[in-house]
């Protein structure tokens, strides 16, 4: 399994993405999920995937290879054309993979989160099903999920929002989303990249990856239970009094 | 689908459970699925449900049958017994339904949690799977989920201590793990059921129903909000600087 992320906002996106990958409880490696491509002052992508790596490998070697040689993801003028763009290139890879997994009864799962900016344009986020068909993010939906969204989704459901969460809260925003995911399930597992692209920026400036045992890392996540528990222990008590009426079984 | 849970610690147990049942997006509903069974001072039980509804009706309708008759639970002596009668009931009813629902490819689903307390016994706190078999909470594991457990899971984790929360503790985290997957998933709703049983009381005295409407509830959710973001403002501020190696795409 895999957890990646990123939030866009008005100043700009977060991308986050765990390293954890595993075919089968055997067999659990790290693996990077996250990559950047940019022509810094004219174009910069960040793409996270999850799903089959060897599809998704598939999937970036076409983008890179494009990118090199100056087409694809280089030439696209639009982050909608981008975003098709890699649909395409799913699609492609589903014409040469998809009917012999699913003569195994393995399905062709493959998902890519894709932001960034192209000069002349806003940032743009979106998300490409293993279809190839992309969806927005949006200032109602200021966040894309793949991988093993739900638990780490209540917290940005709560907190983030496009008008008003700075740059630096939408990064601790993801990196507790990522965490709560990562305490949850163990298919999720550092070392945790992180991109922060501000808006105009036109170049990846602001990037990092966590370990497990980085001191900051754990500094925030000692700071956020604590602070969990305190919040929880602020919050007005309950008063509970007798049987509510049809509570008994019948 | 439904979202139930129940907490235990070292001075009782806390259960919570949704009221939303649907089959298909146009047929939503409320149905409770909590369920109470008492002979006070002798024996308490509370039993939460999810899956087919019409799969926990049955077995409910056996259990409470046999307790009004002065046997089964209302029988057994230990509370691993109660636990394993609730599993033979389950399998009771997958001998009358599990075919005809398997001919038509849905799944014999149906969770039940069992927790309560027998005089003489310490409270137990019990899962029983769709096959029959239970799963005990321990001190290590101090709270059990059925349905849509993974968005209310993160909280749980981080915060639930079997010999350090507090009764008053515990019920606030259930009420807050049930209203993330509420905010988080349609498909679990309110009202919240929740009954918290102290050790020893051996009678069901505590218990509440929240509607969504409900003032203290309210008061609850926009405290906790406040409280989420004020934590994450309080985070430290994470530094990001330049280039991981090996960060670019391949």
């Amino acid at each position: 399994m895999s957890y990646c992320l990123a939030i866009i906002t008005q100043s700009g996106i977060v991308f986050a993405s765990d390293s954890r990958t595993n075919a089968g409880s055997d067999m659990v490696n790290t693996c990077r999920k996250m990559y950047t491509l940019e022509k810094p002052g004219e174009r910069v992508f960040v793409l996270l995937t999850s799903g089959g790596l060897s599809l998704s490998q598939s999937v970036m070697t076409l983008v890179q290879r494009e990118f090199d040689q100056g087409s694809g993801l280089a030439t696209c003028t639009t982050m909608y054309e981008a975003a098709r763009h890699i649909g395409t290139l799913v699609r492609k890879v589903a014409d040469l993979d998809r009917e012999a997994l699913e003569r195994d009864n393995i399905p062709f799962n493959v998902h890519f989160i894709l932001g960034g900016q192209i000069r002349g344009e806003a940032p743009g986020l979106y998300l490409i099903y293993p279809q190839g068909n992309p969806l927005q993010a949006s200032e109602d939906i200021p966040y894309l999920q793949i991988g093993e969204v739900k638990y780490g989704r209540p917290i940005l459901d709560r907190g983030v929002k496009y008008h008003q969460t700075t740059l630096e809260q939408a990064t601790k925003y993801a990196l507790i989303s990522l965490d709560s995911t990562m305490r949850s399930n163990v298919t999720v597992g550092p070392p945790i990249d992180c991109v922060v692209y501000p808006t105009d920026d036109l170049k990846i400036t602001l990037c990092r990856r966590f370990t497990n045992k980085d001191a900051d890392l754990l500094e925030i996540q000692g700071q956020w239970e604590r602070s969990l528990r305190r919040a929880i222990t602020e919050l007005p008590d309950i008063s509970l009094t007798g049987t509510a009426p049809g509570f008994q079984a019948r």
